[in-house]
């Protein structure tokens, strides 16, 4: 009698579904691929019997989704190693920013790069993340500030899934910043008035997001900016609380935002909020770091409010030069004591949902495209309790072998 | 006219000789290495007329001393991820301790390790090092708290040599624990009566190492230790200041100490006790990070005092599961302000002279040892100033391509 027919078979391994609760273990597991989607995860136990094409022996080695960074700005030119050197001898920012630095220093590069030179210098910093199992990317564009550049770093975001074996999402952060060369008034029409709709009818941006802050956009002009986003039928994302409490995550959830991010200063209401909408908290722990920050997010509300955390890089040459989701993940446990499940769960699923990917990605169940990440370790806490050299054995995207 | 015969020579290079008091910047530098040695590094112009077997054109890339970690703990069986993990879950230090974790669960899989099983632990660790641009390791034992493991684990820190291109430098840590089949007294007479006279003899141990805390050992049987290594000729080196302040580093200095390692509660005093010495300041931020300290080393006192400091990973199994020196400079930087000149000094030279390879390694100067990393970087800020992928272009060791 004929199995039920399967491209590629996984068999003696230990999975972590990240179904129910926590990690959904399965030992002994077996996971079977068919038209870059799983068909089944599960039990090797009451597992239907397969008539696959390809299998693979994985000799007890972990299979886990695909790893999802769920907040990166890696399409950028330039450098500011220089400016990390300055403040450590003592620079101020404010000097550093008279002098031309900052973002604005970023911009200019970007500003200054074709596509191909941006596309160029993207890849390594992909690449980094792929190599650690990442199998889904968001990148956001903000160091154009004017229309030609943001779009080309969006464009630029969509280019790379056709260079390497990953899912990108492409999020217009057009409310990044005031650009030099324009009036906030101005910048701000164009953001809300020309490019939200015009990116959403050209289909390059999956998502919008803005930085709400003391040095960057208000509630109101969030406010704004959302609106426009959500009559363009784009979903809304926001960097909200990392300085200062501004109701950006409220605001956010009230726009029903896919996530807030950073969140540091966020208040009890802010969480409660964000649990009411669904909407995600996305903890950064590198910018935490790189920027020496003391003040930590509400882990302990987000847990009581039942919040879902995701974690991410927050790749940028600025605020967190780090090519590096796992040990993104090892800073939240040190830092903020998420637990080891905790950024398992923040990596994959509560990531997948974060971009609005929960139907495809960041768990394993049938149905969801075989993004899968195996591992040469003996625990899950392995990967992320250690800095160093990745564990990672092989990554699948779309059941192919990257 | 015939050049002075050399066996190889770095051209268009930027060399970062770390001679002087900063990093020893060259502009157009050249670099020859004759019979595993440099024979000449400085600027072009002015430079002797090379008959070089083989030239290696550097377009413009850095040339640094290859790095040298001189403090890690990298020869030991078992993995503690798991204790990670159930630290973050709620679990106290003692309540793993009492159910066979922390040291002595790495103490109880280091004894069962026979030298191949250590070996082939320990190789991935020292490759994740080199492939950084480390060309010297410091190893030191610990983990076997008896005379057969001790001695296994010097045996195997030799045996890397052996395996890789690297100079490795054994440093024997009896006084890093007590065991726990053996009484104090009867320990400490086996480490400084029969171990240390024993490993001189044997040539097993290049330096002696202790443990001086309130967990470990008090400042008179650290003296003991080290009046036992000076009469065997052996330098002393010590973990000092980690978690209190127990006078470790002045005890240190009185016994001419290599180095006072990690430092976090160390006195003015102290430092200035260390800096009449001529003792290195090992600065190990990788231990503060995962044990989420709040007490940062004196950085200031040990500037004004004058005192040498030196960066390193500390890689070990419990408190610092770090296998990147650059991921450790980097944190030295943010953590503890050090500024990208101090850990380029701590990562080379200071760590050479932490070492008691002053003579031998950590500059670019004629008689060294050629061990070299080259950097394809704008600036070395950019090393250290990103985590992610190595920048490293090319590593050598003793004028060998590794
Ligand atoms: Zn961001
Ligand atoms: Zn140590």
């Amino acid at each position: 009698m004929a199995g039920i027919p399967a491209d590629l078979l996984f068999e003696g391994a230990r999975l972590a579904t990240m179904g129910g609760a926590g990690l959904g273990v399965v030992e002994n597991g077996v996971l079977a691929v068919r038209a870059e989607r799983i068909v089944y995860a599960g039990p090797r136990d009451g597992a239907p019997r397969f008539d696959a094409a390809e299998r693979v022996d994985c000799n007890g080695r972990w299979i886990t989704p695909g790893l999802v960074d769920c907040h990166t700005h890696l399409v950028f030119a330039g450098d500011r190693s220089e400016e990390f050197a300055r403040r450590l001898a003592g620079e101020s920012y404010a000097e550093i920013a008279r002098s031309g630095g900052g973002i604005a220093s970023t911009v200019r590069a970007t500003r200054a790069a074709d596509e191909a030179a941006l596309l160029a210098a993207a890849l390594p910093r992909l690449d980094a993340l792929l190599a650690e199992g990442v199998t889904t990317v968001e990148v956001k564009s903000g160091y154009g500030l004017d229309e030609e550049t943001e779009r080309r770093q969006l464009r630029v975001a969509r280019a790379l899934a056709g260079q390497r074996a990953v899912t990108v999402r492409a999020t217009y952060l057009g409310a990044h910043a005031v650009p030099a060369d324009n009036t906030r008034a101005g910048y701000l029409d164009l953001v809300c008035d020309r490019m939200i709709p015009a990116l959403a009818a050209e289909g390059l941006a999956d998502a919008v997001d803005v930085f709400q802050e003391g040095i960057a956009f208000t509630g109101a002009e969030c406010a704004r900016v959302f609106t426009a986003a959500r009559a363009a039928g784009l979903p809304v994302k926001s960097h909200a609380e990392q300085l200062s409490d501004t109701g950006g995550a409220a605001l956010a959830a009230r726009f029903g935002a896919l996530s807030a991010d950073h969140l540091e200063y966020c208040s009890n209401a802010g969480a409660a909020a964000m649990a009411q909408a669904g909407t995600v908290a996305v903890i950064l722990p590198g910018a935490f770091l790189m920027l020496n920050e003391a003040r930590k997010p509400p882990i302990a509300a987000f847990r009581a409010e039942g919040v879902p955390m995701a974690v991410a890089t927050d790749l940028n040459p600025g605020s967190s030069p780090i090519a590096s989701l796992r040990v993104s993940a090892t800073l939240a446990c040190v830092l903020f004591g998420m637990t080891v499940e905790e950024v398992w769960r923040g990596m994959t699923l509560h990531a997948a949902r974060a971009l609005g990917l929960q139907a495809e990605a960041g768990s394993l169940e049938a149905g969801k495209r075989a993004d899968l990440a195996l591992w040469s370790v003996d625990s899950l806490a392995q990967v992320v309790a250690q800095i160093g050299p990745s564990p990672l054995w092989a990554r699948y995207h779309g059941g192919v072998r990257a």
